[in-house]
């Protein structure tokens, strides 16, 4: 009964999240969905890209959090569209929010649209949202272990940051051990170390993520 | 419909963990719910607790993942009785698995029994094990802003680790801003701040525990 209505949830969930996908399809929309541990730097990636990319490019940004707006308003404050989406308890973002919020702001033609899921490594892998790529961000204190233990996640992740590399000389991070996990699970998806603090690797994955953008 | 069966789900849930905390509280169990994000900790904490407090006070440790064994067998390891409980893709653990668990494995009269629950900031705070005290444990490369975020997480706090203050001077992290935000939600609950790196603060927290599973 339970599996069965959890069912009925994802078929509906994913003829909306179809829709999403041919909305962003004919606009030419990038919709990137952030997926991370709590405090892995989701909104940090948003903002060091934004820098390095320019506003000229046309980002918008989601932002999903069970309460507040901080994120939203850091975003905010550089003049980027930006909607936030409080799910009061909710542990992920689902397609109906997106294509709501989508209704709700003006997302240009041509242009990328970041949507910050709910913190938690675990949940919103299963919640397509007609996404274009699935960004996945780990970061180098949470350890290296990751990726044998919240499996879906970075089984599904079509690019994968490991943020946070400046605080490696701190802390006891095994990378051959978290790479060897990845590769386990997902044999393709490209993995950037960044840190947003020093900037470190943020241009080699901005152009990455602009040339993906180029060919949508 | 949906929200019905979601009521009943707890409603089941409540029951099993009301017939866990009677057995708990008639062997003198003092049992611990650990909830975190992934990577702040949660099994740090136990391994230097146990390192403290020492064996004979008569430890055992349930490990909730989705997947892997990565962290019953740091415990094995040390001669504690341990049992891995992996959800398969659940968010949380739930007090039938408790349940089953603790039927599995020897755990002494007077004694304290960790439940590391699912690396997860939100659904955890959702399903009462039946445990003695709420731990929540936030880690310092998280950031300063997760109790504004994971607002139920905090209210239902028995007792708040902040772990990894070794890594403070190499982030921007606003402490008044943490505990004011903690202080809206739970007013009672005492914070400790630690480093399982450095073992800074682990003894304070450590006799803490200890004197409150001898009121127990």
């Amino acid at each position: 009964m339970e599996i069965k209505i959890m069912k009925n949830i994802l078929d509906a969930n994913d003829k909306l999240a179809a829709e999403n996908r041919e909305f962003f399809s004919k606009k030419k929309i990038m919709a990137v969905n952030i997926m991370a541990s709590p405090g892995s730097g989701k909104t940090s990636v948003i903002l060091k890209v934004i820098e390095n990319i320019g506003k000229e490019t046309g980002i918008s940004v989601i932002e999903g959090d069970i309460a507040s707006s901080i994120d939203a308003d850091k975003i905010d404050t550089l003049g980027i569209p930006v909607v936030q989406i409080n799910t009061g308890g909710g542990c992920h973002l689902d397609a109906n929010m997106i294509k709501a919020a989508v209704e709700d702001m003006p997302v240009r033609e041509s242009s990328i649209l970041f949507i910050e899921n709910v913190g938690n490594l675990v949940c919103p892998s299963s919640f397509d949202l007609g996404e274009s790529l699935k960004l996945v961000i780990a970061s180098v204190p949470e350890g290296h272990d990751k990726p044998y233990k919240y499996t879906s996640m970075f089984e599904g992740a079509d690019v994968i940051i490991l943020n946070k590399v400046d605080l490696m000389p701190y802390i006891d991070f095994d990378r051959d051990s978290f790479y060897k996990g990845i590769r386990a699970l997902n044999e393709k998806a490209p993995v950037f170390e960044i840190s947003c603090r020093t900037g470190d690797g943020v241009k080699e994955f901005t152009d990455w993520l602009r040339s993906k953008a180029e060919k949508s």
